[in-house]
Protein backbone atom coordinates (compact mmCIF):
# COMPACT_ATOMS: atom_id res chain seq x y z
CA UNK A 1 0.00 0.00 0.00
CA UNK A 2 1.14 3.84 -0.63
CA UNK A 3 1.56 6.15 2.39
CA UNK A 4 -1.53 7.74 2.10
CA UNK A 5 -3.14 4.44 2.88
CA UNK A 6 -1.09 4.06 5.86
CA UNK A 7 -2.40 7.00 7.03
CA UNK A 8 -5.81 5.95 6.61
CA UNK A 9 -5.58 2.25 7.74
CA UNK A 10 -3.71 2.80 11.09
CA UNK A 11 -5.34 6.55 11.73
CA UNK A 12 -1.83 7.69 12.33
CA UNK A 13 -1.10 10.95 10.53
CA UNK A 14 1.36 11.27 8.19
CA UNK A 15 3.69 13.76 9.65
CA UNK A 16 3.55 11.22 12.93
CA UNK A 17 4.59 7.96 10.62
CA UNK A 18 7.28 10.12 9.26
CA UNK A 19 8.62 10.59 12.82
CA UNK A 20 8.27 6.93 13.43
CA UNK A 21 10.61 6.38 10.59
CA UNK A 22 13.50 8.80 11.53
CA UNK A 23 13.17 8.05 14.93
CA UNK A 24 13.85 4.37 13.91
CA UNK A 25 10.88 2.78 15.34
CA UNK A 26 8.92 1.98 12.47
CA UNK A 27 10.97 0.07 9.74
CA UNK A 28 11.41 1.94 6.10
CA UNK A 29 8.95 0.86 3.43
CA UNK A 30 9.73 -0.78 -0.04
CA UNK A 31 11.31 2.15 -2.22
CA UNK A 32 9.50 2.14 -5.56
CA UNK A 33 10.80 5.47 -6.64
CA UNK A 34 12.66 8.32 -5.33
CA UNK A 35 9.90 9.92 -3.51
CA UNK A 36 7.82 6.77 -3.10
CA UNK A 37 7.61 3.24 -1.14
CA UNK A 38 5.22 0.56 -0.70
CA UNK A 39 4.15 -0.34 2.72
CA UNK A 40 2.78 -3.63 3.99
CA UNK A 41 0.57 -5.55 7.01
CA UNK A 42 3.84 -5.42 8.92
CA UNK A 43 3.74 -1.59 9.12
CA UNK A 44 0.46 -1.54 10.12
CA UNK A 45 1.15 -4.16 13.10
CA UNK A 46 4.15 -2.03 14.01
CA UNK A 47 1.87 0.99 14.04
CA UNK A 48 -0.83 -0.27 16.33
CA UNK A 49 2.45 -1.31 18.72
CA UNK A 50 3.85 1.80 18.77
CA UNK A 51 0.66 3.90 19.30
CA UNK A 52 -0.27 1.25 21.72
CA UNK A 53 3.14 1.96 23.93
CA UNK A 54 2.73 5.49 23.67
CA UNK A 55 -0.74 5.63 24.60
CA UNK A 56 0.80 3.53 27.68
CA UNK A 57 3.27 6.36 28.20
CA UNK A 58 6.50 5.24 27.01
CA UNK A 59 8.56 8.02 25.30
CA UNK A 60 9.94 7.20 21.86
CA UNK A 61 13.59 6.13 23.29
CA UNK A 62 11.75 3.20 25.30
CA UNK A 63 9.51 2.26 22.41
CA UNK A 64 12.91 2.04 20.32
CA UNK A 65 14.27 -0.25 23.17
CA UNK A 66 11.30 -2.17 22.99
CA UNK A 67 11.30 -2.38 18.77
CA UNK A 68 14.95 -3.13 18.96
CA UNK A 69 14.36 -6.32 21.38
CA UNK A 70 11.03 -7.26 19.22
CA UNK A 71 13.76 -7.26 16.23
CA UNK A 72 16.87 -9.01 18.18
CA UNK A 73 14.91 -11.04 20.88
CA UNK A 74 18.51 -13.23 21.06
CA UNK A 75 18.81 -16.29 22.82
CA UNK A 76 17.07 -16.38 26.10
CA UNK A 77 13.72 -15.63 25.69
CA UNK A 78 13.38 -14.93 29.56
CA UNK A 79 16.25 -12.52 29.85
CA UNK A 80 14.82 -10.66 26.46
CA UNK A 81 10.90 -10.04 27.69
CA UNK A 82 12.46 -9.31 31.32
CA UNK A 83 14.64 -6.14 29.57
CA UNK A 84 11.12 -5.11 27.58
CA UNK A 85 9.36 -5.00 30.61
CA UNK A 86 11.53 -3.34 32.66
CA UNK A 87 11.01 -0.11 30.04
CA UNK A 88 7.65 0.27 30.55
CA UNK A 89 6.32 2.71 33.32
CA UNK A 90 5.86 3.96 36.12
CA UNK A 91 9.23 5.65 36.05
CA UNK A 92 11.10 6.16 39.36
CA UNK A 93 11.29 9.71 40.01
CA UNK A 94 13.97 10.93 42.91
CA UNK A 95 17.06 8.71 44.32
CA UNK A 96 17.44 5.14 43.28
CA UNK A 97 17.15 2.91 46.29
CA UNK A 98 18.98 -0.64 46.25
CA UNK A 99 17.18 -2.00 49.12
CA UNK A 100 13.44 -2.51 49.23
CA UNK A 101 13.12 -4.23 52.39
CA UNK A 102 8.74 -4.43 52.51
CA UNK A 103 9.09 -5.52 48.45
CA UNK A 104 11.84 -8.42 49.90
CA UNK A 105 10.12 -9.09 53.01
CA UNK A 106 6.29 -9.37 50.50
CA UNK A 107 8.32 -11.85 48.61
CA UNK A 108 10.08 -14.25 50.53
CA UNK A 109 6.49 -14.54 52.09
CA UNK A 110 5.16 -15.35 48.69
CA UNK A 111 7.78 -17.77 47.91
CA UNK A 112 8.46 -15.96 44.90
CA UNK A 113 11.95 -15.78 42.86
CA UNK A 114 12.98 -12.22 41.92
CA UNK A 115 16.04 -10.05 40.35
CA UNK A 116 16.69 -7.52 42.48
CA UNK A 117 17.52 -5.28 40.03
CA UNK A 118 14.36 -5.73 38.16
CA UNK A 119 12.04 -2.44 37.98
CA UNK A 120 9.06 -3.84 39.40
CA UNK A 121 10.60 -4.95 42.56
CA UNK A 122 11.53 -1.19 43.24
CA UNK A 123 7.68 -0.49 41.81
CA UNK A 124 6.49 -2.76 44.10
CA UNK A 125 8.47 -1.28 47.09
CA UNK A 126 7.28 2.26 46.32
CA UNK A 127 3.77 1.10 46.08
CA UNK A 128 3.95 -0.69 49.99
CA UNK A 129 5.25 2.33 51.44
CA UNK A 130 2.87 4.74 49.71
CA UNK A 131 -0.52 2.29 51.18
CA UNK A 132 1.58 2.22 54.48
CA UNK A 133 1.99 5.89 54.81
CA UNK A 134 -1.79 5.97 54.34
CA UNK A 135 -2.97 3.86 56.93
CA UNK A 136 -3.91 0.70 55.00
CA UNK A 137 -0.75 -1.11 54.73
CA UNK A 138 -0.58 -4.09 53.14
CA UNK A 139 -1.23 -6.89 56.02
CA UNK A 140 -0.62 -10.82 55.53
CA UNK A 141 -3.97 -11.48 55.33
CA UNK A 142 -4.17 -9.03 52.36
CA UNK A 143 -1.13 -9.99 50.70
CA UNK A 144 -1.80 -13.82 50.99
CA UNK A 145 -5.01 -13.37 49.33
CA UNK A 146 -3.81 -11.03 46.23
CA UNK A 147 -1.12 -12.92 46.12
CA UNK A 148 -2.75 -16.20 45.21
CA UNK A 149 -5.27 -13.94 42.44
CA UNK A 150 -2.65 -12.41 41.05
CA UNK A 151 -0.56 -15.58 41.18
CA UNK A 152 -3.85 -17.09 39.22
CA UNK A 153 -3.96 -14.05 36.83
CA UNK A 154 -0.14 -14.76 35.57
CA UNK A 155 -0.63 -18.16 35.09
CA UNK A 156 -3.34 -17.75 32.65
CA UNK A 157 -1.42 -14.89 30.65
CA UNK A 158 2.09 -17.06 30.90
CA UNK A 159 -0.65 -20.25 29.17
CA UNK A 160 -1.81 -18.03 26.62
CA UNK A 161 1.82 -16.60 25.53
CA UNK A 162 2.41 -16.93 21.64
CA UNK A 163 4.56 -19.81 20.68
CA UNK A 164 5.09 -19.37 17.54
CA UNK A 165 8.22 -16.90 17.31
CA UNK A 166 10.23 -14.74 19.63
CA UNK A 167 8.98 -11.81 18.33
CA UNK A 168 5.41 -12.89 19.55
CA UNK A 169 6.06 -13.45 22.22
CA UNK A 170 7.89 -10.16 23.30
CA UNK A 171 5.21 -8.26 22.04
CA UNK A 172 2.45 -10.31 23.74
CA UNK A 173 5.05 -9.95 26.96
CA UNK A 174 5.22 -6.34 26.65
CA UNK A 175 1.82 -5.50 25.58
CA UNK A 176 -0.04 -8.06 27.76
CA UNK A 177 1.86 -6.31 30.69
CA UNK A 178 1.16 -2.72 29.30
CA UNK A 179 -2.31 -2.74 28.41
CA UNK A 180 -3.81 -5.17 30.55
CA UNK A 181 -3.23 -3.07 33.41
CA UNK A 182 -5.94 -1.07 32.87
CA UNK A 183 -7.92 -3.80 32.00
CA UNK A 184 -7.53 -5.08 35.27
CA UNK A 185 -7.62 -1.84 37.40
CA UNK A 186 -11.21 -1.08 35.73
CA UNK A 187 -12.14 -4.75 36.51
CA UNK A 188 -11.19 -4.61 40.50
CA UNK A 189 -13.43 -1.02 40.58
CA UNK A 190 -16.62 -2.68 38.84
CA UNK A 191 -16.38 -5.58 41.16
CA UNK A 192 -16.08 -3.17 44.50
CA UNK A 193 -19.29 -2.01 42.67
CA UNK A 194 -21.31 -5.22 42.32
CA UNK A 195 -20.36 -6.51 45.61
CA UNK A 196 -21.20 -3.29 47.10
CA UNK A 197 -24.86 -3.48 45.33
CA UNK A 198 -24.94 -6.82 46.26
CA UNK A 199 -24.27 -6.78 49.86
CA UNK A 200 -26.81 -3.65 49.95
CA UNK A 201 -29.49 -5.57 48.29
CA UNK A 202 -28.80 -8.27 51.12
CA UNK A 203 -29.80 -5.79 53.78
CA UNK A 204 -33.00 -4.37 52.08
CA UNK A 205 -35.90 -5.80 53.80
CA UNK A 206 -38.26 -6.28 50.28
CA UNK A 207 -35.54 -8.30 49.00
CA UNK A 208 -35.00 -10.50 51.88
CA UNK A 209 -37.28 -14.01 51.07
CA UNK A 210 -36.54 -16.03 53.62
CA UNK B 1 1.00 21.58 67.48
CA UNK B 2 2.21 24.74 65.48
CA UNK B 3 2.40 25.06 61.83
CA UNK B 4 6.21 24.23 61.78
CA UNK B 5 5.46 20.87 63.91
CA UNK B 6 2.76 20.33 61.27
CA UNK B 7 5.51 21.32 58.13
CA UNK B 8 8.11 18.75 59.87
CA UNK B 9 5.90 15.65 60.58
CA UNK B 10 3.73 15.89 57.68
CA UNK B 11 7.12 16.57 54.89
CA UNK B 12 4.78 18.97 53.05
CA UNK B 13 5.64 22.52 52.93
CA UNK B 14 4.60 25.17 54.26
CA UNK B 15 3.29 26.95 50.68
CA UNK B 16 1.81 23.91 50.19
CA UNK B 17 0.34 23.74 53.37
CA UNK B 18 -1.54 27.65 52.86
CA UNK B 19 -2.54 26.61 49.66
CA UNK B 20 -4.24 23.71 50.90
CA UNK B 21 -5.89 25.89 53.47
CA UNK B 22 -6.78 28.74 50.69
CA UNK B 23 -8.30 25.34 48.86
CA UNK B 24 -10.72 24.24 51.53
CA UNK B 25 -9.15 20.75 51.42
CA UNK B 26 -7.45 21.43 54.56
CA UNK B 27 -9.11 22.44 57.53
CA UNK B 28 -8.36 25.39 59.26
CA UNK B 29 -6.35 24.93 62.97
CA UNK B 30 -7.45 26.49 65.86
CA UNK B 31 -6.47 29.69 66.10
CA UNK B 32 -4.40 31.00 68.98
CA UNK B 33 -3.61 34.34 67.94
CA UNK B 34 -3.87 36.77 64.71
CA UNK B 35 -1.51 35.16 63.28
CA UNK B 36 -1.12 31.63 64.92
CA UNK B 37 -2.75 28.17 64.71
CA UNK B 38 -2.76 25.12 66.58
CA UNK B 39 -3.10 21.60 64.51
CA UNK B 40 -3.97 18.51 65.81
CA UNK B 41 -3.42 14.84 64.50
CA UNK B 42 -6.86 15.19 62.24
CA UNK B 43 -4.71 17.35 60.45
CA UNK B 44 -1.47 15.34 59.69
CA UNK B 45 -3.75 12.62 58.82
CA UNK B 46 -5.55 14.67 56.08
CA UNK B 47 -2.18 15.82 54.81
CA UNK B 48 -1.57 12.26 54.27
CA UNK B 49 -4.62 11.79 52.15
CA UNK B 50 -4.13 14.56 50.35
CA UNK B 51 -1.02 14.01 49.26
CA UNK B 52 -1.56 10.53 48.17
CA UNK B 53 -4.58 11.63 46.26
CA UNK B 54 -2.09 14.28 44.47
CA UNK B 55 0.11 11.23 44.02
CA UNK B 56 -2.50 9.54 42.34
CA UNK B 57 -2.84 12.50 40.17
CA UNK B 58 -5.90 13.67 41.35
CA UNK B 59 -5.76 17.55 40.49
CA UNK B 60 -7.04 20.16 43.81
CA UNK B 61 -10.85 20.53 42.18
CA UNK B 62 -11.21 16.67 42.27
CA UNK B 63 -9.24 16.18 46.18
CA UNK B 64 -11.97 18.93 47.51
CA UNK B 65 -14.53 16.94 46.57
CA UNK B 66 -13.57 13.59 48.01
CA UNK B 67 -12.93 15.80 51.11
CA UNK B 68 -16.61 16.68 50.79
CA UNK B 69 -17.65 13.57 50.78
CA UNK B 70 -15.36 12.37 53.53
CA UNK B 71 -17.10 15.43 55.38
CA UNK B 72 -20.65 14.81 54.54
CA UNK B 73 -21.24 11.03 53.81
CA UNK B 74 -24.72 11.43 54.10
CA UNK B 75 -27.33 8.32 54.55
CA UNK B 76 -26.44 6.25 51.56
CA UNK B 77 -23.08 4.89 52.21
CA UNK B 78 -22.78 2.71 48.68
CA UNK B 79 -23.87 5.90 46.90
CA UNK B 80 -21.18 8.37 48.30
CA UNK B 81 -18.42 5.86 48.01
CA UNK B 82 -19.58 5.38 44.63
CA UNK B 83 -19.18 8.74 44.14
CA UNK B 84 -16.05 9.36 45.51
CA UNK B 85 -14.66 6.38 43.67
CA UNK B 86 -15.72 7.96 40.70
CA UNK B 87 -13.59 11.30 40.86
CA UNK B 88 -10.24 8.61 40.53
CA UNK B 89 -8.22 8.77 37.20
CA UNK B 90 -7.85 8.12 34.68
CA UNK B 91 -10.33 10.75 32.79
CA UNK B 92 -11.73 9.93 29.94
CA UNK B 93 -10.22 12.49 26.99
CA UNK B 94 -12.38 13.01 23.71
CA UNK B 95 -15.53 12.47 22.77
CA UNK B 96 -17.85 11.05 25.48
CA UNK B 97 -19.43 7.29 24.84
CA UNK B 98 -22.52 6.10 26.32
CA UNK B 99 -22.73 2.81 24.98
CA UNK B 100 -20.38 0.56 26.08
CA UNK B 101 -20.52 -2.43 23.93
CA UNK B 102 -17.47 -4.58 25.37
CA UNK B 103 -18.03 -3.39 28.93
CA UNK B 104 -21.56 -4.46 28.78
CA UNK B 105 -20.77 -7.86 27.57
CA UNK B 106 -17.73 -8.97 29.95
CA UNK B 107 -19.92 -7.62 33.02
CA UNK B 108 -23.42 -9.74 31.37
CA UNK B 109 -21.06 -12.85 31.45
CA UNK B 110 -19.35 -11.85 34.40
CA UNK B 111 -22.99 -11.75 36.21
CA UNK B 112 -22.48 -8.71 37.41
CA UNK B 113 -24.62 -5.17 38.11
CA UNK B 114 -23.52 -1.96 37.26
CA UNK B 115 -24.41 1.48 36.66
CA UNK B 116 -24.05 2.26 33.28
CA UNK B 117 -22.76 5.63 34.14
CA UNK B 118 -20.39 4.81 36.50
CA UNK B 119 -17.24 6.00 34.89
CA UNK B 120 -15.41 2.38 35.39
CA UNK B 121 -17.77 1.21 33.01
CA UNK B 122 -16.20 3.71 30.54
CA UNK B 123 -12.57 2.96 31.77
CA UNK B 124 -13.27 -0.88 30.95
CA UNK B 125 -14.47 -0.12 27.67
CA UNK B 126 -11.91 1.74 26.70
CA UNK B 127 -9.50 -0.67 28.20
CA UNK B 128 -11.21 -3.62 26.33
CA UNK B 129 -10.47 -1.47 23.32
CA UNK B 130 -7.27 -1.27 23.62
CA UNK B 131 -6.80 -4.49 24.15
CA UNK B 132 -8.36 -5.12 21.31
CA UNK B 133 -6.46 -3.09 18.90
CA UNK B 134 -3.50 -4.58 19.55
CA UNK B 135 -4.01 -7.82 18.96
CA UNK B 136 -4.40 -9.38 22.81
CA UNK B 137 -8.37 -9.44 22.77
CA UNK B 138 -10.35 -10.40 25.93
CA UNK B 139 -11.09 -14.29 25.33
CA UNK B 140 -13.86 -15.62 27.51
CA UNK B 141 -11.33 -18.33 28.90
CA UNK B 142 -9.22 -14.56 30.07
CA UNK B 143 -12.48 -12.98 31.38
CA UNK B 144 -13.67 -15.86 33.19
CA UNK B 145 -10.31 -16.41 34.91
CA UNK B 146 -9.42 -12.58 35.67
CA UNK B 147 -13.42 -12.26 36.72
CA UNK B 148 -12.94 -14.74 39.19
CA UNK B 149 -9.32 -14.03 40.35
CA UNK B 150 -10.72 -10.31 40.64
CA UNK B 151 -13.94 -11.01 42.25
CA UNK B 152 -11.68 -12.60 45.34
CA UNK B 153 -9.12 -9.79 45.38
CA UNK B 154 -12.28 -7.69 45.67
CA UNK B 155 -14.52 -9.77 48.27
CA UNK B 156 -10.92 -9.05 50.45
CA UNK B 157 -11.42 -5.36 50.03
CA UNK B 158 -14.66 -5.16 50.58
CA UNK B 159 -13.94 -7.27 54.07
CA UNK B 160 -11.06 -5.14 55.42
CA UNK B 161 -13.99 -1.93 54.59
CA UNK B 162 -13.34 -0.19 58.56
CA UNK B 163 -17.31 0.20 59.73
CA UNK B 164 -16.32 2.57 62.04
CA UNK B 165 -17.38 5.65 60.72
CA UNK B 166 -18.60 6.58 57.09
CA UNK B 167 -15.80 8.74 57.13
CA UNK B 168 -13.25 5.65 57.50
CA UNK B 169 -15.24 3.94 55.32
CA UNK B 170 -15.24 6.83 52.63
CA UNK B 171 -11.33 7.07 52.87
CA UNK B 172 -10.91 3.25 52.83
CA UNK B 173 -12.66 2.91 49.37
CA UNK B 174 -10.82 5.89 47.44
CA UNK B 175 -7.49 4.95 48.74
CA UNK B 176 -7.65 1.39 48.79
CA UNK B 177 -9.00 1.86 45.09
CA UNK B 178 -6.37 4.13 43.89
CA UNK B 179 -3.22 3.45 46.04
CA UNK B 180 -3.55 -0.36 46.20
CA UNK B 181 -3.85 -0.45 41.63
CA UNK B 182 0.18 0.28 41.27
CA UNK B 183 0.53 -2.92 44.32
CA UNK B 184 -1.61 -4.78 41.81
CA UNK B 185 0.54 -3.95 38.65
CA UNK B 186 3.83 -4.34 40.54
CA UNK B 187 2.56 -7.84 41.59
CA UNK B 188 1.63 -9.20 38.34
CA UNK B 189 4.72 -8.26 36.73
CA UNK B 190 7.10 -9.88 39.44
CA UNK B 191 4.26 -12.86 39.27
CA UNK B 192 5.27 -13.17 35.77
CA UNK B 193 8.97 -13.24 36.65
CA UNK B 194 8.49 -15.59 39.11
CA UNK B 195 6.19 -18.14 36.78
CA UNK B 196 8.49 -17.32 33.65
CA UNK B 197 12.04 -18.18 36.28
CA UNK B 198 10.64 -21.47 37.17
CA UNK B 199 9.64 -23.09 33.84
CA UNK B 200 12.53 -21.83 32.49
CA UNK B 201 14.41 -23.67 35.92
CA UNK B 202 11.97 -26.40 35.30
CA UNK B 203 13.40 -26.51 30.96
CA UNK B 204 17.05 -26.47 32.23
CA UNK B 205 19.20 -29.62 31.90
CA UNK B 206 20.81 -29.24 35.28
CA UNK B 207 17.76 -28.39 37.07
CA UNK B 208 15.78 -31.69 36.00
CA UNK B 209 16.39 -34.30 38.38
CA UNK B 210 14.15 -37.09 37.75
Amino acid sequence: MRVSELVARSRVPLATIKYYLREGVLMPGESTSATQARYGEEHLHRLALIKALAGAGLPIHKIRLIVELIENPGENLHETIGRAIATLPPYPEGERRTDHPRARRALARLGQVYDPGYPAVAQFERALEAVENVGIPMTDERLDAYGRHIRGIAELDLALMPTESAQAAVEYAVLGTAIYEPVIAAMRRLAHQHLSAASRGADTPEKDHR
